[in-house]
């Protein structure tokens, strides 16, 4: 079934997890402090790096330095790495610097394995709420606040009965937005603000759909392996594969999916 | 100082507390829970109660029934009871209902004492995260994961520096929109989705202001206790008292105040 030898697992599996330890440890001092320095690696707009991103991405690669030096890496603040075991860590540090910054428990630590189809394994790690979505090699589940529960999408849902997420409003291009808004105005509930945190309650199985744009291969393919496990689906806006970024819908059940794509390419048809 | 004697501020302190945690008790069970059952008190748009909801407002006025059978009660779900000591408790058991449905963790529980002057205690409290923030008699701290932090809204920064949160991006009516937006395109960022947990990030200096419309006295007192404890400043768009709901503005400076009241005005005023 995995595309990974079974006997792997385990080992990659307390890898992640060391990985995730690892980057909260480094993260958590930096959070809500008031001396946080914040870099600006865009001109134009508003895209800060703290020390937090650069610590917990460095703290990570020290793990695999020790455990997976035979992987490659591609992390979004110190690039690539090339390994030869076909395997790649791909990470981000801190999905949802905007909302770090404000001080929201929603931004997170993404981590995925993956080969060369997609992501096999990841992890949606919330360090301040103490929080860990974890899917893949047939598990999924949630360790948090009120312990481990095991994470399932929901079925059996409308469109016109689903709550879809997006960061912003806005979501992306003017053709973008419009072919969001032409696919928002047909389901119940609409709602903001959550970064990579709105995967996980797909996954958790407490919301239908979320839909972005200008997403980077490193924010898509922890959430993926997740929701792929808790029994979702994750693609490209044309039912193509995800794990490369760019436009995202990630539904939890394939009626929910067709229906929202054929919206999406509807509103982006229209002039 | 107080408007409340001194040597009541103990037993309020600890009632407001023991409060919190009776609400935490009754909502958690319900949170995330896939068979939670959701009513939907207005016919028309999507504004659901749950037996959570519900549960938590009895365990609260089960608490002031034990300590403070003397004061008023004014509670969301179920409605007056009235006291003869002059001091109010308002209580909204949980703020954020599309939130909590939808799974997010910035959701919470609001309690307000107040007198007929407005609250001068007050706590905002995120039962997941196990998160507490308090305000009221001289002192404002937060209590959460990573222990106890005393809140301060930041100071210096400019409007076009500001981060702006409100809960979603149309804030009210057409008109209100249109102030809202007037006021957004000057500021560096705008954020959405995080009901009352905008106005805790505002108390803890992370964010520089909150404008909503629409919101019910139980909606902002907790909140308010907390901001103006931390030295931050509510009012309504017109800087008049806050504490009746309506139009509402959370600032963390006097200058931020001002300056986003003068373009919520004109926003107002434009046809």
């Amino acid at each position: 079934m995995s595309r990974i030898p079974q006997d792997l697992h385990p080992v990659l599996i307390e890898t992640a997890n060391e990985m995730a330890a690892a980057a909260r440890a480094a993260i958590l001092p930096y959070f809500r402090n008031p001396e946080l320095m914040a870099d600006n690696k865009d001109e134009d707009g508003f895209d800060p790096v703290t020390e937090a991103d650069r610590a917990a991405e460095a703290a990570m690669r020290h793990v695999l330095q020790q455990r997976r030096p035979m992987d490659s890496i591609f992390g979004e603040e110190m690039g690539q790495h090339e390994g030869d075991s076909g395997l790649t860590w791909v990470l981000d540090p801190i999905d949802g610097t905007r909302g770090f910054l404000s001080g929201t428990p929603t931004w997170g630590v993404l981590i995925a394995l993956s080969d060369q189809d997609g992501p096999v394994m990841g992890i949606v790690d919330q360090p301040y709420i103490g929080e860990r979505f974890f899917g893949g090699f047939g598990q999924a589940y949630c360790d948090g606040p009120v312990g481990r529960r095991s994470l399932h999408v929901r079925k059996g849902v409308t469109l016109d009965e689903a709550i879809l997420f997006s960061t912003f409003p806005e979501v992306g291009s003017v053709d973008e937005g419009r072919a969001f808004r032409n696919l928002a105005k047909r389901v119940k509930l609409v709602r903001y603000g959550m970064d990579c945190y709105a995967y996980a309650l797909l996954a958790a199985g407490q919301i239908d759909l979320v839909v972005e744009a200008g997403l980077n291969a490193y924010d898509i393919q922890g959430p993926q392996a997740v929701i792929e496990a808790a029994g979702g689906i994750v693609t490209d806006w044309n039912g193509g594969p995800a794990h490369n970024g760019g436009r995202i819908i990630a539904a939890a059940s394939e009626e929910i999916h067709a229906a929202a794509l054929e919206l999406l390419h509807d509103g982006l048809a229209t002039i």
